[in-house]
């Protein structure tokens, strides 16, 4: 293979292959080269990773070193794909009757759903998640795209055990908004002992059901590494966390009006841009 | 840029915009090269992506046309995907009490969704799919997957409706393996009429959940693009629809000694390798 084909190829597979220590031995039996041939390619897309905020290019020394690829965006970056997705919580016909807000377009459009995974990967990017966890079902959409960018397993928390979960964990929680209390539950397997997961959802009222998990992930043994939603919606009151991380608010519904009254959420406030 | 650089970030431009329609123009001005030098870069990538199967770049002449990037799998490479998922298939504690399978393990990393969601994109690759359709909640990440490899939008039919998804529609449909009447509803404005719909789901028991989702396409004024399975269970009698297809079969469930017989589905059947 030429040069230029060799770095095709290469591309390819590191964005394929993310989080991945690849050790060079394996590049220079794909491609016949020499180690300082595969070097050089390397060191031309460590550069264009870079400089265009693909993600960067990790080098390990040693016998068991090898090269990882870690995509990434930037600050800028994220906030240019929250811009898209504030502009479409601004369309009409969003708002439903009792006040609700229709998401699944957004949540079942894969172009809309990769800005908000990558958003929330950005997010988390360095705290060291393990897996992912969300409760069913709008949640779903969200944690698989996370995770597809972490490179991570998720699992689903349910408000019912299923026969095909197996053994489960179960937790009582208070609903933040209703004051009930309520039940969920996840497979026991989902989950190792003292890993750090990521707990994301959808929409987040009061937080009853975000703190559930919480409560959830303790008695897997597990850590929590972090709370993400998409959209923090209007509370008042004291919402029972505090240390989530939210892409947009919405402060206000305006069911007369069928308007919206959308912000960025906390992600984006302490970033300077 | 460099023609290094410039294949480096090309390769990623296309990868990230699959399906879309790129004026050569986009990329003389983001590289700022002539239109002969764009064409031989695209020529190199064109020639890379065919040989390792990455997919086709396939050009459309005219001022308003441009290039396309199909990603594409062979049909050996379909059966290289279906031949590791068949081995976790195989695993010890897969089976559960009343002989369910645990499958979460498998759709819950991204992995391995990602082989499942190949295959099913590649089966209908040529099945003009507009969206795809699934039923909560396991089907969810193989719908997903499925939508972003194909790059079509995609929607979750649930058992209840529920106040967040506004007007929807509803059928009765009867359950293969219990024979009872059940209900299945979906969000109205995630399709629009005349749309293909490919239906997908984890596990086909007696078929009647994937058939009441047929006759929910119709209700939509939709056409059915096609059924795709990844697990086909254990059923005597006959099936009230035959059109699916599916990656795995598994034939029997033995209890007593915890084994699975699983073998390749009808998706690998009239094919030749």
């Amino acid at each position: 293979m030429r040069r230029s084909e060799r770095l095709v190829d290469l591309t390819h597979y590191l964005l394929e292959n993310p989080y991945q220590l690849i050790n060079l031995k394996f590049f220079v039996a794909r491609y016949e080269s020499s180690k300082s041939t595969i070097s050089e390619d390397l060191e031309i897309v460590r550069a264009i990773f870079e400089r265009q905020n693909i993600g960067s290019l990790a080098t390990f020394p040693g016998a068991s070193g090898g090269l990882k690829f870690t995509p990434a965006i930037s600050n800028t970056q994220a906030l240019v794909l929250a811009k898209d997705i504030l502009r479409l919580m601004a369309e009409e016909d969003r708002i439903l009757p009792g006040g609700y807000l229709y998401l699944s377009d957004i949540l079942g459009t894969p172009e809309h759903l990769k800005k908000i995974g990558q958003i929330l990967a950005h997010e988390f990017a360095d705290s060291r998640v393990d897996a992912v966890m969300t409760i069913a079902t709008k949640g779903i959409p969200i944690a698989q795209m996370v995770a597809e960018i972490l490179n991570v397993p998720f699992a689903v928390v349910r408000r019912d055990p299923k026969v095909t979960e197996g053994a489960m964990i179960n937790v009582n929680y208070m609903s933040g908004s209703s004051s009930k209390v309520e039940n969920m539950t996840v497979s026991k397997r989902a989950f190792s002992i003292g890993q750090r997961v990521l707990i994301v959802d959808d929409f987040m009222k009061g937080g009853g059901t975000l703190n559930g998990m919480k409560a959830l992930v303790e008695e897997l043994d597990c850590r929590v590494a972090g709370v993400g939603v998409f959209v923090e919606g209007p509370f008042h009151g004291s919402r029972p966390l505090t240390d989530y991380r939210s892409i947009l608010r919405v402060d206000k519904i305006d069911l007369a009006n069928h308007t919206i009254d959308a912000e960025f959420g906390n992600i984006f406030e302490e970033k300077l841009f």
